[in-house]
């Protein structure tokens, strides 16, 4: 079968990260033509598919693996790239920055974590893809417990409390959600503490995954509703 | 710049339908190759963008244009189709079948609708894409008025009663449904009157879409929690 297509596929991260009270963004600078940042990717190689591709490609230009990882949307707009017809899947990662040391490497000449709220010039419509990865990640953080990806495995509730606060880009009755959240039961006190700020030691919590899991599979759902 | 890269792209459309009180789905019967039956769809072509690629072929394989549109998932394994590797970007598209009469074209054999909880033996990994603009509909109805999309402008409360059931393939509490969808203010009532089976003529009812929307813009979520 002989199909003329000139066009080629290429997937994208959008990789969140939580560190510094800030909601990040992992972004390549890249090494070839204008030398601007860029979300790490690539083109598809044969041989892989979409999602081998994605981790490849965020492997071999910054080091990392996602903790988690689903397809986002794909842009398929005729003039993203000026020199040629790229469609481009693109993907919602997110991970912890403390577990890493960043790498870059082939297309990348450097990795680096970037305040979302404070973003550099970025290549093609990668501002675009950026937004509609930070609209999903406010949508699903409501609906589903993905926050306790970019937080450390054991930490202080006002880590839980700032994440929330960070990704929605508002201020939340504290009392409520702390009292919401302990409520799912999915959350489990640990015996340790950690100095937080000027205040006394926080004590650490855990998120209980297995727990989550049975919840779910009992017809609980993760729901936090903000007024 | 050039890229090695032997992967072609396609868009294939999911389009549900409401009729004889069943959920419906439009499939075409391949007019080559194995001439089994699959899903609207072909190839990009270089000039047009993805919707533009789901419309036309919608167009010129069934004769019909959504209602409703949106991106549903892009499928990207190595073996969906044993002549090259293509990439599919499916999309979820919701028509009224009372609206349109079907006419093949192109390369599209015959087209008909389906019930879908009976299809036939389906092309390439077709079945699975169903499946999840199955997955997709039922989560959406829930909280967003889409499911209006289907129905005739004006239609007895049956109807959209039955859609849902239908849908989410389980029975309702009818009393609680209609109380619900009409507290939110968003559906009319007309002055018109159809006979439904073996009862007194039901009323019609109208999606007031204007409605929906200024209560939109002030924060209203259309929402139905079935226990």
């Amino acid at each position: 079968m002989k199909i003329t297509q000139n066009i080629k596929i290429a997937v994208d991260a959008v990789v969140f990260g939580y560190h510094n009270n800030q909601i990040q963004i992992l972004l390549i600078q890249q090494k070839f033509g204008k030398k601007q940042w860029a979300l790490p990717g690539g083109f598809v190689l044969d041989k892989e598919t979409l999602d081998e591709a994605v981790i490849r490609e965020l492997k071999e230009e910054t080091g990392v693996k996602a903790n988690y990882l689903e397809q986002l949307y794909t842009f398929g707009a005729t003039q993203r790239d000026e020199r040629l017809r790229v469609i481009s899947v693109a993907y919602l990662a997110l991970i912890n920055p403390n577990n890493y040391i960043l790498k870059a490497d082939t297309d990348a000449k450097d990795a680096q974590w970037f305040d979302i709220y404070d973003l550099p010039e970025l290549a093609f419509d990668h501002k675009d893809i950026i937004a509609v990865g930070l609209e999903r990640l406010k949508a699903k953080i409501n609906y589903q417990p993905i926050g306790f990806e970019l937080l450390n495995t054991k930490f202080p509730f006002s880590d839980l409390e700032n994440l929330y606060q960070t990704i929605l880009n508002k201020k939340l009755d504290r009392r409520n959600f702390r009292k919401k959240l302990l409520s799912f039961g999915i959350l489990q006190e640990t015996d340790q503490y950690q100095k937080v700020g000027s205040g006394r030691p926080a004590k650490l919590f855990k998120f209980n995954k297995k727990k989550y899991k049975e919840l779910e599979q009992n017809g609980f759902h993760f729901e936090i509703k903000f007024a």
